[in-house]
């Protein structure tokens, strides 16, 4: 029988056994399930990062996947455990808005608040929902449970507070949103954000750094010189060619970035 | 055919291709394996936190789970490599206290010492068990071979040393076993411990810090205030509410911890 | 139906979605692949650190695996997106010498740019190969698909940039390579390269630390002592026993290693 995949992304890092716990509740219900892991190297609580990596990871996954986020600084409190459909995937998680980016402009079949204790590990705990609540949610929807079985329908769910770029004459302003293992800066800026600009006499500011043009490839800069480009998640990032554009320019999340014609 | 599910518990961390070996060695001799990472995170040499790992992650997989830890400072020396078989589960790994917690309380089958070199890598080097022994040891497993047939049958296997808190009139004494990735400082106070103290007026001393009351979840305190709670392996431990309770506390594996009725 | 392994080893960390996304494209493409990773934590842009990562892992697969390797500055320049099939295994990565020692004294049955776009993302970035090139690659090859399909044979493939160990008379001379998880010391001296000095009189000189004999295993030596000892990758190593000897000697990649007759 082919068996819906199973994807998580957490902040619990690499040092503990928390992921592996949650593998083995999935595979205590379902023994022969696939289970993918997108990261678990989201920063404690950071709920933007996780819904980040969670958007640009989901769309190329197979339809009918089942998508774990469980970044939870609210777990045992009144926030929600939600399971949401959207054009044929899964989202599971808290709905505190790390699912939010990941279904942003999909049609939303259904929201369920996780209630039916049928499909939870008891006791369960005020402390470990993504072992007690999410896992077995997840490995129930992957033997084909319908969603609607786990609960009731929610109107909404959480959205994401996010920095939308502006947009002014000649000039768009945004912000570095995400800094990614190499020490890239990436930012809210979409290709799109930049239609009305000249792509080859662009200039791109961040703090007393400036420069000029898109490059097509990390290695289109000078080494050691700083580069600009839509990267592969269609967003505009900064880089440094052989080196950690983060830590030589010493930029953080949150630092704006402002593009004009040159 | 359903085969035995294998998960790994390593100190090798995740720069080397250590654990990717042994992945290969199973696979080479078992190509339908299905193997679970339950951490490679535990610190190098650190037995007790392996330990402590496997036991709390053992109980949520499926019966006939072969289990392999590989923190083996010991390796290539007189320390036996060993395969316990206890209540329908496997245990493979050093003989030097890293499965003990894992099978503390249970029924033992069986201790095999892994001598039978059908089931080995030849030559089988000093230095790298998890992949010479272990790792064809828990792919055999998988595919069904009894335990019988790894080697002569040992009468006991190593205990870990563990400090057992200490109960009194009124209180209990305690200390931090393991720092989790958020920085929560877990100690070895198990819930039934407390029984004879009344639950809300409970004082939890660390250091110069006082606590009073048991939180019921990591949003149970203030802001930036500590917390004491059960957490989700039924163990006392200390939270700091959006923080880092090790780095604000300054307190480490092996500080003392002092519970008693406020 | 038995399909290829496929093995991931990246310099992409354990931080970003990257190496989820991969396995989204290939679960994608083969929604039963059986996909193992080797390792994701290769320093950035360091080829040399995966292309031995890779060499000594893929010898302990199952025929027929597809190792895929992504440490790549150069994407979406004029470097080549290849294929090697090599004695029934398959190779697949930018063409930068990260596959160099996996295939070194191997016989190559060929050699193959991946240009047929029928496998690969399209659009195609010009930052992430990992995803749009070499994923799919990996996954239509564990498909079956024949190497001859991905596009036109080169001539050769890149070589790595690798320091041979030197041998005078009764004396070799290498350098430090690899420093592993445990803060050893791997170089790049071979124990055949040793063969001609006598085993139990060696003496092995790192700056100024004069290590006398071969160890047989990691506690061969005296507790926070030195011992140099012949490796599970069959290399010289500098170990301290209960301890990282790359903190306490200080030496890093690159520095000379000295053996001769005591």
């Amino acid at each position: 029988m082919e068996t819906r995949l199973i994807t998580l992304t957490t902040d619990f890092g690499h040092k503990d056994p928390f992921v592996g716990i949650m593998k083995g509740v999935i595979f205590g219900i379902h023994p022969q399930a696939r289970i993918v892991d997108l990261t678990h190297g989201v920063a404690p609580q950071d709920i933007r990062g996780a819904a980040l990596a969670l958007a640009h990871a989901a769309p190329y996954f197979p339809p009918a996947t089942v998508h774990v986020a469980v970044v939870d600084p609210g777990v045992g409190t009144e926030r929600r455990p939600v399971l949401i459909e959207a054009e044929g995937n899964f989202f599971v998680g808290p709905d505190n808005g790390v699912l939010a980016l990941a279904v942003e402009g999909k049609k939303i079949e259904r929201v369920i608040e996780l209630k039916n204790e049928s499909y939870q590990l008891k006791p369960r705990s005020a402390t470990f929902h993504g072992r007690d609540v999410f896992a077995p949610a997840a490995a129930y929807l992957s033997l084909g449970v319908p969603a609607a079985g786990f609960g009731p329908a929610l109107e909404n769910h959480a959205r994401l507070q996010w920095p939308e770029p502006t947009r002014a004459e000649g000039e768009v302003r945004g912000e570095i949103i995400y800094i990614d293992n190499f020490g890239n800066l990436i930012t809210n800026v979409r290709e799109r954000d930049l239609e009305s600009l000249p792509r080859e006499r662009l200039t791109v500011t961040l703090a007393d750094l400036t420069i000029r043009g898109l490059a097509k490839s990390y290695a289109g800069a000078a080494p050691d010189d700083y580069a600009a480009l839509i990267d592969s998640w269609g967003l505009l990032e900064i880089a440094c060619c052989n080196g950690r554009a983060d830590r030589r320019s010493g930029a953080d999340i949150g630092d704006p970035v402002h593009i004009r014609a040159a």
